[in-house]
């Protein structure tokens, strides 16, 4: 099956390259960039090796005719138009980005401060954590954020049981650098996050709004969520912690995640604090719950790598759903540490 | 004045050590140690620099007679009987380490999980965070633990003027590897810390109980705090990200803070979120405040130097009250960046 | 094919592990450990993911029967007695560690200071770096050391070309710390590598005469290297800066070196300076050269990641060769950046 | 004493106004800046600390009458004018930048592509390095560049002796990220640094001319250098490994060094690798020597920080020579490990 990746200049879209190069039923037929278009993939992509493939623009009309399935891994605001085009020639699309993750203009305007260009499309894309809502049979999913990935598997199916007080949800998170994308910014030099770390987006990150649509999405009424993330010194990885009041025990709260994840080949329920290096490089997601009786909070974690699981494997992940393929063709488990 | 510093091998002994050397009215006397007694502090600490000292065994009976304050650097529950045979001969004890922090044995047994040796002196010992306790005057005096002076300074003062739920606090910390001292263990070596992150200690880490303690010995009654750490692959720093219930706005919590801090030299209450690259290297604290009106919550962040604020600079900042000198002396307020 | 790893709680066996994972022509069927036999390799190599295997004692008489190649990832010293074991049980080996390297006692107490114990066995064994020295239809292989490896591929086509003078290299290496294996060391911990680098082994480091040796291999008569390894803050990846003096020109050893490696799938000649961050998850090296005419110096870079090229990829590259597979048969050209 | 810092929202300029704000001699009465001007030194360098400093042009007009010394941290190729201008107004100078330090236009062409603006100034500056270099009483003084520090400090007193063949050095340098400089460049985020080293600037670093031209002013006759650069994931430090050809033994060479740097507060000659780590934050270098009878090839290697000792400490150290005031005053010698 012929594929094309549109942004394969960033971090995502190269590795939704990289993950396709190896998939045993998918080829990449169309490199799309932007400023980068015209010069060589290897160039832009050094560790991706292989061949003298280049960069065409990233315009639709260029597509070989045999491509089924777009990947957009575009700036916000830039898959929309691409989107519908492709759509328009019966290609099916993942989009990697936000344009389409959130399912009113109401939602939207809250998560970024403008009205959604065709807030008429909104509902007729499918939200692609595959863990939590269907995605097989889709024409168009629009793939989670890392965040909301990392939140939503760590809270909802225990929010869903009504074993938490959802209204009062705090998620910390930490992130690698890479989940800011690959930008030449004076806060993203080494000498801006080497040894440090800070917060960012208190109160207003974006991802708010898609956490708690993730939330009502999974059966989850009128959740609130306080949404916290921090930047650490890492390439990759990211960590939720999530706290919330609760009235259940431990076992309980684990049998539950341990039944909702149970035939999921990604997400591991495990008894130990999960380390992002563990899941690194791979499409795993691990989770850990504990509750704490001194305060009555259950707390839950879930580790995983925002460019695999956070972005380009959900997004293979999703693919073969979309195409009735093993969920977990192409995909690793296996991480890279050390 | 001529002090001493046991345990001048680890990371806060060290660093004890090197504020030491550069304080206009202090010397280091005597520099004790463990494994380490008999070689030369260049060997055991090659960046401090300067002369053929030689570190002496942790024996309080080898102290120079002139010797008027002793810093205790030492692992947890090595303090006690070196600080009482020292006050025994009228030298002023700074124990940078746990063995006095908490003021009842009932806390103790709650943090440490056993009784404390000597539990009618636990009365006898000052807390010293003297941005929020006094100090001045006292002979023996606790220098908190890292995590506790951080999320204490980021919500004490709002605590304690009722404007949040103080039953309700939840304190994600983040901090770096320094904070687990120097030893060499499996989970500490670069392989196992480098470019991942992770939480530990859930539910039960024995910072919790002196959170808890100093919210009570700021006039904050009945507290409850979940607290969740993380370790970051950065050498130093340490950022608090306090959560909790509020009623109040975000112009008054900023005013109660800046009123708290307002003749602190330590203490910067700024706009934006601390970055521990800011403080790294220094005594400061950087505290920073947001109410988040969508869920009801303040969020306080503080950032600080867990070697410094954390440990050797607030052990010093402690002895300089303790001797009637000003506050700062020796301290400073620059950090490394980059 | 069933295949064998000792060592397998190593960061160099856990990567063995990993590939042949992903090998479609091999399956580990006995995982090796020594003190950490018993427990579970999810327990210790959490990132492998997978399963409920458990980790055997590593003794020969404990394998399956359907074995037929052993890799061994021991300590210096420890593979000797079990590879003789093996090869007499007829199964194939192939040693990542130090014991067979070198083809002469003389060397190898050069190198490591006291007599092989079985010195009449070393010359039975294979050098295997297959872009230099062959190793199809070998029973027993010396995988080479890392270093080596990233010399010998910058340097030996150029010396064995005589287009370099030989007695007069200079071998400036830089290594991620994960090449100095998994122990707990108060050198390696995080607080000892973070933030700083430094040599070692200066003048006496045990790969000088692996690297003499892989040159005279190669047929450069009585080399001579100054090697000089650093150990740099980062997980893996290897760079080899190797210069020399020359009568060259720099089109002409270009031209030399991409000659060497047409028909290799795993070393690629590129124009600019090689960074470890394009080959490290990968069995890539990359090689460039320039010449120095100020100097009359010829430098030549290769960048490998050590674990991979420099350790496991290359063991399972030579077994493939060993088994007449096709060489590059599960292993990946793909780096992981970012 | 009054000073001024030209380029102050920079890396190195940052430095000079931390090193100075602690010096007990002399204040900075002038802060000066290019795009950031304007606005508060603290929005810039918020680790500074203290007050409401605001940064003005980078124009020499401006300088209130009082100021004695002015410190250049400007990019290269923007020191000239600035220099020649407050050399008029009979104010000192200490040039960081390298538009002074080459001693003719001929060298400066080869190091820089292009004629200097004012050759004929060239001859009345003094090259900085006061290890080596007299500096007492000299009214401009161009500090040296970091790489340059590092391997003169390494290899000159030795090659002064006749000891090595100065025809015939191999420096190969190893640097901190900050040596690049605090521009938001593509090669310079987190995302291309962290995880990888690589070589730069091979057969034609600008800094090689710099260092044949140490090497003479201290009496090498005709230096031939081969200069490897290195960029490593660290902030700052930097790792200078000399190899030379060499007929003397480790003790005449070891004593030639100590004797060399005998009177000097800030090089230490140590019987280990140095390790960067030991000498960040302070002004120190740290220096130790080989023989390697096998190749007869002697290895010397230099530690030092690349801000510090190689930028902002030399130049405050040059400008306590300068004004007659002893020379280390205001610098510390203890650095900041861990």
């Amino acid at each position: 099956m012929q594929t094309a990746v549109f942004g394969a200049s960033g971090y995502a879209g190269g590795e939704v390259v990289k993950i396709i190069d190896g998939h045993p039923e998918m080829s990449v037929g169309f490199l799309g960039a932007h400023s980068r278009a015209g010069v060589s993939l290897g160039s832009v992509q050094p560790h991706l090796g292989g061949g003298d493939r280049v960069l065409a623009d990233n315009d639709p009309a260029q597509l070989p005719d045999d491509v089924e399935v777009a990947f957009l891994a575009l700036p916000h605001g830039k898959s929309t138009e691409t989107a519908l085009s492709l759509r328009d020639r019966g290609i099916k699309v993942v989009d990697l980005g936000s344009d389409f993750r959130l399912d009113s203009n109401d939602r939207y305007l809250r998560g970024y401060g403008s009205d959604h260009p065709h807030p008429e499309q909104l509902a007729d894309w499918a939200y692609g954590l595959p863990e939590l809502f269907e995605v097989a049979d889709e024409d168009q999913v629009a793939a989670p954020g890392c965040y909301p990935t990392a939140v939503l598997l760590a809270i909802a199916p225990l929010a869903a049981a009504g074993l938490v007080d959802q209204t009062s949800i705090v998620a910390d998170c930490l992130s690698g650098v890479s989940g800011a994308g690959r930008s030449a910014r004076d806060d993203l030099t080494f000498g801006a996050i080497a040894e440090g770390v800070r917060g960012y987006g208190l109160t207003n990150h974006r991802h708010r709004p898609e956490i708690e649509m993730g939330l009502e999405l999974a059966g989850v009424p009128e959740p609130r969520v306080v949404f916290t993330p921090h930047l650490v010194p890492m390439l990759r990885g990211e960590l939720a912690t999530v706290t919330v009041p609760t009235d259940t025990d431990v076992e309980t709260a684990r049998s539950v995640l341990k039944e909702a994840y149970d035939a999921s080949p990604f997400v591991s329920v495990i008894d130990t604090p999960p380390q992002t290096r563990w899941v690194v490089g791979s499409n795993q997601a691990m989770v850990a719950v504990w509750v704490d009786e001194w305060t009555g909070r259950l707390i839950s974690q879930c580790g995983i790598d925002n460019l695999v699981k956070g972005a380009a494997g959900q997004a293979v992940q999703c693919a073969n759903l979309m195409f009735g393929l093993p969920e977990s063709t192409g995909l690793s488990t296996a991480g890279w540490m050390p």
